[in-house]
């Protein structure tokens, strides 16, 4: 028996990489000469760096930036010399997990440290730059990243100092000459986890501002802000990419870098997909055993599982997802391709109890589901 | 596809027959042309009544009795005319489920009311009483349900009005002179869910007295009670029976039976088992699924799942046990003849919730491992 196991992170709990060791452990204890072939995935957010280095080689580099704050920290990308591939998530220097809960604020949380971290990424030879843009902590628009990059943005009173999201509704002109040159070669693929546009209902404001700090009565404020910065761009490129999927990722940062650069934009389950070999693996399993912290609607229609059964479907090969928390109804899934979906959970217990002991319960969920199979096999 | 579907009641959340219906429904969703034979089974405990009903055919009474505090209540026993057998649980009118967390009173809670009962029972003609011992929120020794039949029990005052638990190491003399006289003639078999003695580490006040209300502190005053009536109990009678298995169920009121009566002691699970033809069922299955609330060390070694897995075992049909907890060691179930012990929730949640949707998470988990079986078919 061939079983590939290409888990998601469980978020809060284990990463992918980890994920994938447990779920093979435990089926490995009922069923010690099943061939297992781990490939942890990611959807382009909490993940990808790894993801992408375990499958084309490579090394973190740490580096000193600024948090979405501000504030100095350590941020680490990936590396793979071999071909010149700079791998970065815009989650380590302006993710939402650098800030508590009180520190979150969309006025002033800024993508400056993710184009720091790109400027480095160049400064050591990139040729090519993978940007995954889950998980920010930002409504930004990307003004923070370009502005590291060397463009600036002026208001009525002149330059803006620090541009982020509480600006964008002021921002009168911007100067794009001096921004880093190399940006124009540099070959750049855009990894987006999430679909929405840049405005409206469906948009960066209304869907996630609120998990980034805007309260209800700002969101018109913001939105305004994020429209009219919109206007502004569109009036200097001439294009208009508001609609385009991933416009609204990481709070407008995807339209930005849509219309002020020459990029590449993939779905970033389809791009890890590519880079580790996903369909080819798949092709030749007997099973695929996939999972991450929860399914709900969301996840079975855009994200990792969703991603892995269909694949798997082409080839008729089995799709068995585990769960932190299962939300979204089995019918649902089996139409999707997948064969069944299994909470990892063993009794009522709190969502951090769960995450906290996240892997023991994987490995335990894992070896519960290889006894079934025993059974059905007598 | 022949399956035995046998499972305990999930205590708090539903009935052993809610619980097979459940994994039915959820085991045909999937394989709608299995044969599912639903047998509800108990372990002496909550659930028994039902359990015996079920099998014998029958009816139940509701009768109006006082409850552990003296209140007048309603309760219900079953009668099957047929055989003349009735069927009492000590839980229905002595029970812990009577009572909020701060009512419990192990110095006045008695277990008069299953008296009562009983001498209802007798009153309807029957010749043979069952009677269920778990459950009970008492520690009177079983004084309450003989004083209900006619004992009177004196201390050096006089004769003790509603004696209970906080009586008995005040008790110098028992009138047994006018017990009811058809306690002499009907046949008692009573089905016990716990297999302690009376006294001592293992006793009815170390293991059970908290859950009924004994402070650390008071513990030795009712040790001492106990052991103080057993003496007395043991002068009258010229039996020792304290360490007999079942003994220290029911707060003592096993010994009380066992040493004023001629009945017959067997395990709960045992009882039912023989009623319901189990064995003999099994023996033509496929397959066993069980089940209970919690799975722990005590319940493998003692109760329901445990009791099925040993007859199972005898014939080669493979077990599976759904738990609404799970705390024992898959590994230490699959000793015991167990293929595989699954949880029934979905993601993390209160106790409260787990049992709530109790029916609806035991449902949604056979249809998932209908669909591991499934999948392991392809």
């Amino acid at each position: 028996m061939r079983v590939v196991i290409a888990p998601d992170s469980f978020k809060g709990s284990m990463k992918s990489s980890e994920a994938a060791k447990r779920i093979q452990q435990g089926i490995q204890s009922v069923f010690p000469d099943w061939t297992c072939e781990r490939i942890p995935v990611a959807d382009g957010g909490e993940g990808t760096l790894d993801a992408i280095l375990t499958a084309t080689g490579g090394y973190k580099v740490p580096s000193t930036v600024q948090d979405p704050l501000g504030r100095m920290m350590r941020a680490e990308w990936g590396y793979c010399e071999d071909r010149k591939l700079a791998v970065i998530e815009t989650a380590a220097a302006s993710g939402l997990s650098l800030l508590t809960e009180k520190e979150l604020d969309p006025y002033r949380a800024s993508t400056f440290g993710t184009g720091q971290l790109v400027k480095e990424a160049l400064d050591r030879g990139a040729q090519e730059v993978v940007l995954g843009l889950g998980g920010s902590a930002t409504v930004d628009a990307g003004v923070g990243f370009f502005s590291a990059l060397g463009v600036d943005f002026y208001n009525r009173a002149g330059m803006i100092n620090r541009p982020a999201g509480g600006h964008l509704g002021e921002i009168e002109w911007m100067d794009v000459s001096r921004m880093d040159p190399r940006l124009k070669t540099v070959r750049m693929t855009i990894a987006f986890d999430v679909s929405n546009p840049l405005l409206g209902p469906e948009g960066a404001i209304s869907i996630f501002g609120s998990q980034k700090g805007v309260q209800a009565e700002e969101t018109a404020f913001f939105e305004a802000g994020m429209q009219r910065f919109a206007e502004q761009i569109i009036h200097l490129t001439g294009r208009d990419v508001r609609s385009d999927p991933g416009s609204g990722a990481a709070g407008g940062f995807g339209f930005a870098l849509r219309s002020l650069l020459d990029v590449t934009f993939q779905r970033g389950f389809e791009l890890i997909a590519e880079l580790t070999g996903l369909e080819r693996r798949i092709r030749k399993a007997d099973m695929v055993i996939t999972g991450e912290g929860k399914v709900d609607r969301q996840s079975l229609y855009g994200k990792v599982p969703m991603g892995i059964s269909k694949i798997a479907r082409d080839y008729n090969v089995p799709v068995v997802v585990f769960a932190g928390k299962v939300e979204e109804e089995q019918m649902e899934a089996q139409k999707e391709g997948i064969s069944v979906i299994l909470p990892i959970v063993d009794g009522p217990m709190s969502l951090k109890t769960a995450m906290d002991r996240g892997p023991e319960l994987l490995e335990a969920a894992s070896r519960r589901f290889a006894y079934i199979l025993v059974l059905s096999k007598q």
